[in-house]
Parts: structure tokens; sequence; C-alpha cells
């Protein structure tokens, strides 16, 4: 090619970049109003040029309303939390685009070729992902993956030229030289990943060589995913409904609560229980086991309390109660997983969650605060969701708190009728035992289709809340001893 | 004592102990109505049982109004954040108790006595602590500081006891038993920093060695700090100026906003600043310098064109571009400069805050979202966050970007007649511009008494967009040399 063909193709791909350019930071508005969210998933070689690529795209963008992360995970931390973690908890809200520098692709290759996890972790990381970028696309997300591929000899030449420069040099890590020596098993493992998380969300392959080539087609795609995204509206996905393993569940209406404890056996057992669970906590600690907690249960039935007397004896520094109420803007204006992906303990704390994502087919549900197949489809992706932290090694205990109608009301007018405990007590509460009813079907309904084998549901009588205190420490301890090898 | 006499004073206790813990829940309640946040900072040697302290006083709390955190920054950590980082982005929103299981005491002494920080840094340390907890103080936060006190001989018979059963062992660090061996010089250390820390907060030092004794006193201590915080209502201090190094300032009326570039020089010069200021991201990197860019402007000044062409060339994973909008409902709940702490950058990083915490003395101040108290005082309290970022390391620019009315309402107007504009410009920009003489007045007493030596403001011409461009970026550059040691 003649110098001059090569200036004016040269000028004609800047112009294109231009208008590419000019595109995107018009729909960046439109999205905005539309408030959908997007996702740009950026992998590829190190030394390809993925940071600088992200440059180019954002450069004309708002900074209103986009980000950047890089959440590169070091191999000692990645246990503390679930694999996709460190993702999940950085998803844009609507209207906002987020771009990941670098991502769970990464994550899992590295991680698999290091030999930090087994072939079968590999490929529940594998099916993890499939299932996040899947809940994220059927709740409205726009996603465009990038892989940004160089060849070998490009990568040699460009590591040595940032490795001989003063400034650059601390940007080659030791990481970086073991993928070059290790180029080939590096690629098999990129297209191992890319073929089998390629179905829902498709993978784009771009050539990293030509910098400016790439940031051209990288434009390309994103415009063009956004376009689409925004003639399409806000997606929302089908119901669909894999086959967990599931414990079958009674309807409530067929529990006997008439279980009860004498006040003297009551404290007893309650002392011993909690001495029990705090020696637990230790060896929880220890061996680094993340412990999950989910309170459900109908208004007055005795979570609070409950839920005191579970924690006694833990170790303050090792657990926190989330109490869940109504979502605030900034998490209503997200996947509604998400504000409890930012939440999960870390390994060896417990998280016990004052109600939980349940909300989604409870009140949501009733409320109309979702669509029909956003709840509809929650009960597989809340089964996915769990199935990921048991696979991470939590012990996830879902507690059901149950009283009947009748003992709410007492319970109600007792607070009625006590100064100190009428905060407790709101219309709204009144409101919620009118559609008894109602909540009970979706309840049952909710019982049935999330008590999965690694996470099931266990009822608590609690019209006799001592009785109910004593089963959840015992159902705890039992758990617990279980996961840590122990017996009482 | 005979066996008899000493159970009964151990029944006393408890049911002394009973008692205040009622007494607490009840208080909890008020808290939540009064709105008032509670901090409870437990300090004291290793094995002196502050988390069992924490344990006994949290037990019949609430777990939705409260939590406890324990953040322990290890010396690898810490200077990637402010010193007092940790702490400060985990105060409690109003209505909540928050219990730092150690916090400041023990970091700074422990960075003393390891040699990792300078006795100038150690001085500068405590002078942070004192304004830090001035500022909650003078925010409306009730702080109660307990340092939980045990002697040589019991630490070591408890530290042997915590050794030598398996699920306890792991509880006791390297660290524990390098403080039991240099027990005098820890001592000396923390009576030191408690005598200089004690004059606006003051220290209660507990005796440890009996466990129900010390939970006694730190329950009596809680409730009466409550009781009286309850009694006098939410506290507002006074303002008060401390005499910091500062710049002189030109009345905003008096700058010259003719100075402008023709669009060749002006191209020319930002492409080889952009260059010059992605070569100093590496560096400012690799020497772990934190950055802070702060824009401050009128409506329309250009700070988003301004701030898009400072981040053009740098690196996408080291920077943020922070919007600061009104703050959402869980942000003011809290002292009005948490939403800051919790958007610093790590060392190494640049944050660029459009808009930043100026605005407690400009729309917070005009639009009478503060008292004139808060307002007043936070001159002197933006000062003091200000030095403790620039004292950990920190580059903190603060640009000023100013133009005259009638450019506002040319501009004001272009949007206004331009389709994909016009959400730029809403009707509070217009009732802003009304306001211009008190905002001019506001802004003028703000560059005054905020235009420190350390982190001096700058005003950025800006009726010619391109010459304010090349400005914030010439300063920048500027500063950022200086930080590295280089030169252009």
């Amino acid at each position: 090619m003649s110098k001059k063909n090569k200036t004016e193709e040269e000028q004609a791909l800047r112009a294109e970049i231009k208008a590419l350019r000019e595109t995107l930071a018009g729909q960046q508005m439109q999205l905005r109003d539309a408030g959908l969210p997007v996702i740009v998933l950026v992998e590829g070689w190190a030394a390809a040029g993925k940071g600088s690529l992200i440059g180019e795209l954002i450069c004309e963008l708002d900074p209103r309303f986009y980000n950047v992360v890089s959440p590169v995970v070091g191999p000692q931390r990645a246990d503390r939390y679930p694999f996709l973690w460190p993702y999940a908890k950085e998803i844009p809200e609507n209207g906002q685009l987020m771009f990941y520098d670098s991502g769970w692709m990464e994550c899992a290759v590295r991680r698999y070729l290091r030999r930090e996890i087994t072939g079968e972790q590999y490929q529940e990381y594998v099916r993890s992902v499939t299932e996040f970028e899947r809940q994220l696309r059927d709740g409205g997300y726009l996603l465009l993956k990038l892989f940004l591929r160089i060849d070998r000899e490009e990568q040699k030449k460009r590591l040595r030229a940032l490795r001989e420069d003063f400034s650059t040099e601390w940007r080659v890590t030791e990481d970086d030289l073991w993928q070059h020596r290790e180029y080939k098993r590096f690629r098999e493992a990129y297209e191992d990943f890319m073929g089998a998380t390629g179905e829902t969300v498709p993978w784009h392959v771009l050539e990293g060589e030509s910098r400016r080539t790439a940031v051209r087609d990288a434009l390309k795609l994103l415009t063009k995913t956004i376009r689409k995204g925004l003639e399409a509206g806000r997606y929302v996905g089908e119901p669909f409904k894999e086959d967990f393993p599931m414990v079958k569940m009674p309807r409530l209406r067929e529990v006997d609560l008439s279980p009860a404890l004498e006040d003297g056996e009551y404290e007893k057992e309650l002392k011993k229980l909690q001495r029990r669970l705090g020696e637990l906590h230790n060896l929880v600690y220890r061996k680094r086991i993340p412990v999950v907690v989910c309170y459900e249960g109908w208004d007055a039935a005795g979570k609070g309390g409950n839920i005191r007397r579970l924690a006694r004896n833990l170790d303050p520094r090792g657990f926190d109660v989330i109490p869940i109420a109504s979502p605030e803007p900034h998490e209503l204006h997200r996947q509604y997983l998400w504000r409890f992906w930012t939440q999960l303990p870390r390994s060896g704390h417990f998280a016990i969650f004052d109600r939980t994502w349940y909300g989604r087919v409870m009140v949501e549900r009733l409320e109309g605060y979702c669509t029909e197949k956003d709840w509809k489809r929650a009960y597989n992706e809340i089964n996915e969701f769990e199935r990921q932290l048991t696979e991470w090694g939590a012990v996830v205990l879902k507690f059901w708190i149950q009283i009947d109608p009748d003992t709410q009301l007492e319970r109600f007018n007792a607070r009625q009728n006590t100064p100190e405990k009428q905060w407790k007590l709101t219309e709204e509460d009144w409101r919620n035992r009118e559609k008894w009813p109602q909540y009970e079907e979706a309840i049952d309904e909710m019982l049935e289709k999330t008590s999965t084998k690694n996470a099931p549901w266990h009822i608590i009588e609690s019209n006799d809340k001592k009785y109910a205190r004593i089963k959840t420490l015992r159902l705890t301890i039992s758990a617990l001893e279980k996961a840590c090898g122990e017996k009482l």
C-alpha cells in the first residue's frame, strides 16, 4: 500500500471513530432517559490494550453516567467471598454504563490454570457465569462481552516495550509473564471458556494488533447493542425452571403449632445451646466457613427476639445482623439481588438476614412492585444464587417463623397496648394482615419452589416463642457441626 | 469474704446489669425517634475482653439499629487510604449505634511502636483524631470512649488460656504476643495517647479483670451518655477557626475573564499536555501518590467538558469521576463529610470530584439545608479534612471554574435551543441564576477561608472553555511533577 493510501485510510478510520463516539455520547443520554443499564466486559490477553481500549470508548462520555472497574482478585482474597462477588457488587444502576477491565473470565481461567480450583469447581464457575449473565439480561441489563486478542509475537513485543520503560515496567506482572510463557495453554482455556459461556450472551473477539481498528470495532458493537436495546425497550426475561434437587415441604396450614416449652427447661437449654454456638463460631472462623442465616416470617412472629437469642454468644466481630427494609432508591435501580450480594459475609463470618431476597416472591409479588414474569423467574434465580453460595462453601440456613392468625392478633393487640412497643406496629402491619390468605398462598409456593437440598427451608413453630428459639439454635448448631465435621 | 456474701454480691451485680440492659434497650428506641447517632469506641489491651464486652452490651439491643465493626488495618494496607478512613467510612447513621472493637487509638499506637510512622506522623495522627472526634460531636454524634485495662499478669494468664485451646488459639496473634512482651512501652503509649486525646471527648478506663464489673460499668457509662444526649437534644457545635497558613485569593469580581486561546494552539497544546498527564499517571501510580481533584463552578461553566479533557489520557483503571448530586437519604443521615470519605481514591489513583464537600458552604448554606452554625463551622472542618488528605500524601487540586453572568445566560440559551442538550438545563439552574449575588458572596467567603497552602484554590477563567481546559491540565501536571519530584 502506498503511503498516501495508508494515510487516507487512517483518516477515514479516525473520522469513523469520531462519528461513532458521537453516536455513543448521544445514546448515553437515551440510556439515561430509558433507565437502561449497560455492562461492557473487556477481557483479553495481557498487554492487548484492554485499558486503553476502554479509555478510547469512554472519552466522550459524561462521567456522571459511567464507571470503570478492574476487580482483579488476588489468589489470597478470592475465597473470602464467592467467585462472582467482586463483579456482582459492581453492577451499574439503571441508565448507567459499567466497563469491567477484565472480569469473571480472567478470574476463572487464571484460578484454574494456577490450580487454585479443581476442574469440577471450574465447571461450577462456568455455570455460575451463565446464570449470572442470564439473570442480568433477564433483569433488563444490556451486556456486551469483548475479548481482545493478540498473538504470541505481538504480546512478546509489547511486554518487552513496557518493561523497558521505567514508568510502565510495573505494569508487567509475574502473572503476565507466566501467561506469555504458557500462551498455548491460556489460548485453549480462553477458547474453552468462551465456548461454554457464549450462548446466552455472545462473545466478540476483537483483533488488538491495530489499536484503532479495535476501537472502531468495539464502538460499532457497543452502539449497535445499545441501539437494539433502546429499540426493544427494557427486556423482561421469561420464567423458567431448572430441576434442583428439592426437599418436600408441608403446606403452612398443615403445620402443628402446638409445640411449647416450660420456662425452666427453656432457660437451661438456651444457655447450653448458646454456649455451644459460641464455641462453634470459633471453629467456623478458624475453618473460614461462611454462614448465611435467613429469617422470614409473619409480622409479630418473633423474628427479632429469635435473632437476638441466636446471636447472644456469637463473637460480635464475626457476625452482622442485616435488617432488610424497603429498598432505597439506589437499590431499586439495580437488579434486585444486588443489595444482598453487597451484604454477604466474609468467610468465617455470619450474616443474619432479618428478611431477605425472598421479598421478591412475597411482598413484591403481592404489592405489584415487580412484574409477574419477574417474580415467577425469581424462584429459579434465587435457587441459583443460593447454590452459588453453598458451592463457595457457605452454610445457608433459611427459617420461616410460623404463627397462626390468632396469635398474630394477640401480639398486635399487646403491642398496641404497650407504649414502648407501639412503634413496632404500623398501619402496614394491619394491611398485610388482611391479606393473610394471599400471603399464605405465596409463601406455600415459595417453600415448595425454593427448598433445595443445599439450602432447604425450616419451618419454625413460633406460637410459643421459646420453642422457636430453641429450635433455630438446634438447627443452626447441627448444620455448623456438620460443616465443621464435629458432633455435639 | 464468705462464699454466701460473694454469691449475694454476684446476684446483685447480675440484677444491676439486667436493669441497665433494659434501660439501654429502651433508650435505643428513643435514640431512633430522636435521630441521634452513637459511637462507642472500645479500646484496650489484647485479651482484655473487648469483644465479649461488646457482646454483653448489645445482647438486648434491636439488631436493626446497631452495628459492630472491628476495622483492624494491617500494616500493608494502611497507606492505601488515610489513617482515619477505615473508621470514618463506618460512622453510624442517625438513630443508630456503632460499636468499634478497637479503633484509631490501637492503630496509631501500633503503627508508631512498630515504627511504621515517625514521631511527627504520630503527632499528626493524634491531631487528626481530636479533629475527627470534635467534628462528629459538633455534628450531633454521641461519643463514648472506653479503654479496657488488664495488668501484665492477667494478660499472661489469658493469653496462655487462649493458646491452650484449639478453638481459640488462632485468636492470639503475633502482635498480641509482642504487645505482651512490650507491656510497659505499650502502657506508656496508651497513656500518652489518652492524655493527648481526652479533652474534647473524655476517656473512661474500665478494669477488665472482672468481666461482670466491666460490663456493669460500661452499661452505666453508656446509658448515662445517652440519657444526657437525649435530654440535651442534638448538639450543634459552635463555629471556630484555626489559623491555617493561607493563600490570598482575589474576589471573583476582580478576575479578568478575557484570556482565550486560538483553535490551533489549543489543539496542539491539548494533545501535548494530555500525553504528559498520561505519563505522569504511570509515575503517580508507581509512587502510590493519591490524587484528589475537586471541581466547583457555576452552572454551565464547563466543568463536564473540562473533566473529560483532563481524564482523556488517564488510565481508566486508575481514576474515577465522582459526580456529587443532592445527597440520598442514607447520606443525609450521616455527618456531611461521610459520603466523601467513602469515595476517596486509593493511593496511586485519581478521584475527580464533579462538585464536592464545598456544597456545604454554598448550596446548603443558601438553601437552608443546614444551620448557620453548621456552615460556619464547615470552613475549618473542611480545612482539617483536606489537611488530613495532604498529610496522607495526597495531591489535592481545587478548581473553581469561573464565568460571568452573561456567558452563563448565553450557554443556558444555547442549551435550551439544542434538543440533545436540553436535559442539562433545569428549572433549578434558572433559580440558582437568580441568586447569583448571594452565591458570589458565599463563594468569595469560601475562597477566602479555605484556600490553605496545602490545598489552595485555583480560579479557572472559563469564558473561553479552551483556555480553561489548558489551564487545569497545566496546573494538574505541575502539581504532580512537584509531588513526583519530576520536571517537564
